[in-house]
């Protein structure tokens, strides 16, 4: 099969309170968005946010609103890049999971939960590429 | 902000377990792994698998082993595609959450979760166009 992920869905309980974070706190514009569900396009996929019992329906899956085993992360062009970042996330309803600071395996970063409890990692990574489409590519 | 994400990370219970459900399930090879973290290079982005505590360890955020409210998607070619990929998936290691059907929105999808619980849709959906890059495109 393409080695290709089409979309991210993220289950979410209040679509305004969702739009307010991912609109004030990323600056980004949903492509499309109705009453229970917004997509935003993404490099190359897309973003979905779904308000619950939509998503769980959907997967035929109840689930729990614990802290999960997964997160999906943002990189920025520049190391100074990642703390405002982090504040405008957590000025938009975030909450801080981990301040920044320099991991093992090099560049700088900071995770924060949105409002629903997904974590997000901010990152600074010089060694993998973004184009001007917000395409990454893997570098060592 | 860009609207990009570079990185979805998935926590593991077992590196060799997780890449024998992605490389013979999804047939995908990673662009780099080593004792605890592999990564694939997907459409524009990372879909990246590590094993726990490493993950959770970064996050600073104890994870659950529960069902949680998100998902992944990948999208097929064709309707009669989704069911054979689906057969794939199970025989790599795969749980069945949904059984193919056609959803109200349209376009045809199930779901299977990955050895870790991770859901899986599996989707027809001929309004979004995906070039050969595999690079998605939001369409009505």
């Amino acid at each position: 099969m393409q080695q290709q992920i089409s979309v991210i869905t993220l289950g979410i309980a209040s679509l305004a309170r969702s739009r307010a974070f991912y609109s004030r706190g990323f600056g980004w514009t949903p492509v499309f968005e109705n009453d229970e569900i917004a997509f935003y396009q993404m490099n190359g996929f897309m973003l979905g946010t779904w308000v619950n019992p939509g998503l769980d329906g959907d997967m035929q899956r109840r689930s729990e609103q614990v802290p999960s085993a997964y997160c999906l992360a943002h990189n920025v062009a520049d190391k100074a890049d990642v703390e405002p970042a982090m504040q405008q996330l957590l000025e938009a309803g975030g909450t801080l999971l981990r301040k920044a600071d320099a991991p093992p395996h090099g560049g700088f970063r900071g995770y924060v939960a949105d409002p629903d409890g997904h974590a997000w990692e901010i990152a600074w990574n010089p060694a993998w590429a973004i184009d001007e489409r917000g395409l990454v590519t893997f570098g060592v």
